[in-house]
């Protein structure tokens, strides 16, 4: 039996459920991006979205999808043959990796278990070993996607302060941007590279760039090539509200009404019930009697939650299942975590009903798969849901 | 707090959700309704229609609501002083009664305690008792949805042929249609009458008659006063593919779009989809012990299921509590059951993690008010909903 009545319940980690008047928003006549209507609307953007970063410095907007918000960070900073330190969190930070590689840095990739965020000791050991200063910049994940852990982005810069150390900071955001509390000035990011697809309830096709000064000042020394990325370029061309190419017009018309929806709803409120939501849904994984992949409580991410299977069991088989009689796609185990996990979404335009239906379709799953298992999972949330209500 | 992030679960027995290709049908530009472009959609639409009734004859389509294709029905079949047999089944079966005494009609209205459905063995009575036969309708609801009580309509219709009565039979399956079996033709319907915002997925706006022979005939006859209502003026004007004023053409669009759903799953299908989540939820119901308002489980509504409360207990509370946490509308008591019920809408176009987060948001609204129930409800519905996908 295929599924295929009523609404999908798409609980991948991202892209995440879009908004219907976000929908609606992109659902208008594109306009011409050199007139007047256009310069407006760019205007108020790049200023509104100023608010999601807590930045004060220029926010680039790309026609791009995340990999390519990273291939700008580090184009637009970094000359052939420097050193970067990056972690490996997960998947998405292996990605980075290998696109750094690409562009001809060399990478210093401290190796992690893929279950706990970034150490910021070890980045501080490793920056304090740099006597000649020969890593230009740290570059770290706040959320990984491919694991539902998140780093602590503050004592990775405490770390930098701690040795005084000059590299510039780089932040990816893709998945935490909306969901998870995040600060680009306060935090001393340089850069902070985001995507349109998670928190901030947009389809793909916008990256983001927030810069520092001294991060524009970096890019001024800096000599990878560069063309479609460069900042210097959009910055021009954004002093006048226009783009030195063509932007994704109505893609930028949906972060408009995105951007209203998150603040009509108040920053701080999206993040408390995102972490509500999450908090529920670690309740029902519980009392499942399954593993989060996730080990520490204080990494526990808001945005989407990786169930770890019993040795032996196929967690791409599971949620096959769950896709084939309930309409609903769950992220795959990816990388070295491939049909070892499954991983719930539940971030940007989500609420407790559809945590519910969510919660519903993974239990209904297990009790048509082999998998040991505990019912009780969506009741368990329930309580917890109502717990937090009253 | 007012929760108003994420999809509202629209749980209310119709209007019931629209899907999103009903809602992009819709939302096309207006064409011109004198023109071959909608002479080609009416030519289409008025043949594909039947197969929803199950009818060969005419289906009358006017932008109207339910009410308004309560009153063509009677209008063009009746004139003044004429008896209609009618029973009370519910607020729906009242509503009609007032629109024909309105009109000038006399009605013989069988009482009934709204949580049985029709009594054929009544109607045969009444006729048999009816020798001159003054009685010229018999008038039902199918699915009366102000209790979630269906009525055997066959059954009926064998009770007026054991009495070879000439009274003709009006068929109201506003809640039904789409949602529930109903044959025209089969069961000797003379005028059914439908309503877009229910099973069929559709906003409301369009009222339907689909109409007999003998309906026509007797329509020649008929001396109520009818102008906009006339089904001889859009039988005519539908022969060359238009109608006698202005069509409601976007909800024709999203009708066409409605019908391709319906047809892609298969009538049949989605009668046991509705059947299997009206399942599941009496499940949900009876692990709360609460009771079901509907008395007789060969009258169990696929539509919706009405809940009563315990004594002393404000079902509209309840909604309210509900609505303002879960975003969730869900329907109230109508006429004399208001605040002693409240109705749980799981019609149109509905899944089983909609109708597991619609029963989740009943469960902790139940857990926040103080009425006595046993949780484990949306475990009783999940584990049926698994026993009937094994």
């Amino acid at each position: 039996m295929t599924n295929k009545h009523g609404r999908q319940f798409l609980q991948i980690p991202g892209p995440s459920n879009v908004p219907d008047r976000v929908l609606r928003a992109i659902d208008q006549p594109t306009i011409d991006h050199r007139g007047p209507d256009f310069q407006a609307l760019a205007f108020k953007l790049l200023e509104r979205v100023k608010k999601v970063f807590k930045c004060s410095g220029p926010v680039i907007i790309y026609p791009s999808s995340g990999s390519g918000a990273w291939e700008a960070a580090l184009v637009n900073t970094l000359s052939p043959g420097d050193t970067v330190l990056m972690v490996e969190t997960g998947e998405f930070a292996l990605l980075w990796r290998n696109i750094a590689v690409k562009m001809g840095l060399k990478v210093d990739f401290i190796p992690g278990d893929w279950r706990q965020g970034v150490d910021a000791q070890v980045i501080q050991e490793k920056l304090a070993a740099d006597k000649n200063q020969s890593i230009k910049a740290v570059a770290v994940v706040q959320n990984e996607t491919s694991t539902g852990v998140v780093s602590d982005i503050a004592a990775v810069r405490q770390a930098i302060d701690a040795e005084n150390h000059p590299a510039l900071f780089l932040v990816d955001v893709i998945s935490s941007l909306g969901s998870n509390d995040f600060r680009h000035d306060e935090w001393g990011v340089d850069v902070t590279i985001g995507g349109s697809q998670k928190g901030l309830m947009l389809p793909p096709g916008l990256g983001f760039n927030a810069i520092s000064e001294k991060a524009i000042k970096a890019s001024s020394d800096a000599t990878l090539s560069r063309s479609y990325w460069d900042w210097n370029a959009v910055i021009e061309s954004n002093r006048n509200g226009f783009y030195p190419y063509t932007p994704a017009t109505n893609l930028l018309f949906g972060l408009d009404e995105a951007l209203n929806m998150l603040f009509e709803e108040g920053l701080e409120n999206v993040f408390s019930r995102h972490a509500r939501l999450a908090e529920a849904t670690r309740c029902a994984v519980g009392a499942w009697g399954l593993e989060n992949l996730a080990l520490n409580s204080n990494e526990f991410s808001n945005s989407l939650t990786a169930v770890l299977l019993p040795e032996g069991h196929d967690a791409d088989g599971l949620r096959q299942l769950i896709l084939e009689n309930f309409d609903m796609p769950l992220g795959t185990g990816l990388g070295k975590m491939k049909g070892k996990i499954f991983r719930i979404g539940h971030l940007g335009w989500f609420n407790e009903l559809m945590l519910a239906g969510t919660l519903s379709g993974v239990e209904m799953g297990l009790a048509l798969s082999d998998i040991p298992f505990n019912s009780g999972g969506v009741q368990a949330a329930l309580n917890y849901l109502v717990e937090k209500t009253e």
